[in-house]
């Protein structure tokens, strides 16, 4: 696949869309990659399968709350110490580089690194979506380890990981990234062209382009965005069970930066109904949950998106404003994000949700 | 100088002594290294003098709350992992392992790794006492750099560190230590043997073992050993001011560990006078100042140690309990930890005591 200048539009939306709120605001990510392609720099993003088995494959990213991110940009600068310090670490140059997840900033800053460096981007990540902690991808659920990792801050000071536990690998980068304001730049789980094939969920920076180019079809040929973005889940090579879960205005907001996360809530009032009863979204950093009182609409790992009703464009949840016009939407995730292994890491549990998963098709059939 | 099996218990002591409360529990440091020798290995002490030039000089240390080191003791090997990887980062072999402070289990823990390794360890320190914070060391007044610098815990799990400030290094070990359970080792202020002779505090090992071994001979002279101790003191070489600034019952103790420190205060009540006004000592790992009401009778980098009263064995803050009988000493500290610059980064104002800084000698006349 390309993704050129003209495309920058179209491909961070369709990553804050797979952001599902989360993965920090996009913009910020889609205008320092536009200026290292205007610098003449280009992009090679290469399917999983033409990686070599033994290349080495490192996954970049920003960590931290994302409205703090909404005030220090990420560096470039900083995302290439992190990237040499790690190589340095394991006395080894990379091959190519990755996303681990493929929502919002962290969609693009891989692909910035990629464009600086001239390393090849491999189109595949760790999650097909967003989440806010370290081992809530898929390399952690099928046996890789996210250390030796480093974590680097805006005057490019690096700190060096190699630890044994995944989970001990997020809550030393999460005291970490507190200590350095609260955003900071990551390479994490260095690992082999064959573990990427094996673990990695491939195709994601393809399915935000091609997101993002249905919302934009969809606009121009007059129809509703949302239903033109919806008929393109629902048709894909696997297609995807997609739905609205509620339309409205929002009614209230509640939002707090704790821990090194923004966690909140959000209120959707129906149309012209000011006696119906109001959805609650929950977020941490990503849309979590939907409900209509008691009664479940949608819930994590499955993706949850707020578009803005007119435009279906995607809305993070540091962004989400009271009054904003808006559908929410729920897709279902690959089945690779929903065995037993891969909920019990990120299925609702793992938020403190007291309930076990309920798939999306099952709460709300088309 | 040596120091022989026999020579451990004396050594402890003055340790603890100089440590003034604080850098953890001296008897766990002692078992450690009783175990070392016992398996024949041997201990080389040099003096700053006789270190190369030119030669790698890295300090070792526990960094935490004593209170969680009490319960979990520091691992020989964990120290050798943080050794190990800061030389891996430096790309060199040590020469030589120093301490940064000579208080409690930091004086014998790089003496366990010396004999451990066979490497020699120099007789000086960074603060010539004990402090809580990784900044509060003349190897940091006198312009070197505590990064690069890795700490490790007890599973030998490393984080190695590479940042501009010294007082930026300490916000994120903090941090870390907190993420570590509260303790961890440390690998820090990589320096030449020229930068140690500059910016060292000579001396303080044979310091600890003098200290320790006065306390011991004025207890077999059947003298009271506190007296014996200030009358040694008097009359070093170099010799320092020292006073009893309060004896008696200690009548209330508050202690909390926050932030990966124990704060604490404590009520000293004179012996044989209930209605006397009790002398308060406040604490943050180390004792920082003394006073009766409002009248301070001695400050921070002045040395304040809690003696038993009988023994004149030191008692570290997270030991000392209600109803001990107790004798407070002060302590002059030496010129170079006086000086504008010193007094900056650990005089009272650091530790947020609204006072400039004055000499016990002018508080308390001998």
């Amino acid at each position: 696949m390309q993704i050129t200048i003209d495309d920058l539009v179209d491909f961070v939306r369709g990553a804050a869309f797979l952001g599902t709120g989360g993965g920090g605001d996009p913009y910020v990510g889609r205008l320092l990659l536009k200026q290292e392609m205007e610098n003449g720099r280009s992009l090679t993003i290469i399917p999983p399968e033409q990686v070599d088995d033994g290349a080495l494959v490192i996954p970049i990213a920003a960590i931290g709350a994302p409205s703090v991110m909404l005030e220090r940009a990420p560096k470039v600068e900083a995302l290439e110490a992190a990237l040499r310090t790690l190589e340095a670490k394991l006395g080894r140059k990379a091959d190519a580089l990755t996303c681990i997840e493929s929502g919002g900033i962290n969609a693009t800053l891989p692909l910035i690194l990629a464009a600086r460096t001239g390393l090849p981007i491999v189109d595949a990540d760790g999650m097909g979506r967003a989440f806010p902690e370290l081992q809530m991808v898929t390399f952690n659920i099928y046996g890789m380890k996210a250390s030796p990792f480093v974590m680097t801050n805006d005057r490019c000071e690096t700190v060096t990981f190699e630890v044994g536990s995944n989970h001990f690998a997020e809550q030393l980068a999460r005291s970490t990234v507190m200590a350095m304001a609260g955003a900071a730049h990551l390479a994490i789980y260095p690992m082999t062209g064959r573990q990427l094939k094996d673990a990695g969920v491939p195709g994601t920076l393809s399915l935000a382009l091609d997101i993002g180019r249905a919302i934009a079809q969809a606009r121009r040929g007059r129809a509703d965005p949302v239903q033109g973005l919806l008929d393109f889940l629902r048709t894909m090579p696997q297609p995807r069970h997609a739905v609205v879960l509620a339309e409205g205005k929002v009614v209230d907001i509640s939002r707090e930066t704790r821990d090194g996360f923004n966690f909140g809530r959000v209120l959707v009032q129906p149309f012209g109904d000011a006696a119906g009863e109001p959805a609650e979204i929950v977020f941490r950093n990503e849309y979590l949950t939907v409900r209509r009182g008691a009664r479940f609409l949608a819930m994590v790992p499955d993706l949850v998106c707020v578009l803005d009703a007119e435009s279906a464009e995607p809305i993070t949840t540091e962004t989400l404003k009271y009054g904003a016009r808006v559908k929410a939407v729920g897709i279902s995730t690959p089945p690779v994000m929903r065995t037993d292994a891969a909920l019990a890491t990120f299925g609702p549990r793992a938020f403190g949700i007291d309930s076990d998963y309920l798939p999306i098709e099952e709460l709300v059939p088309a």
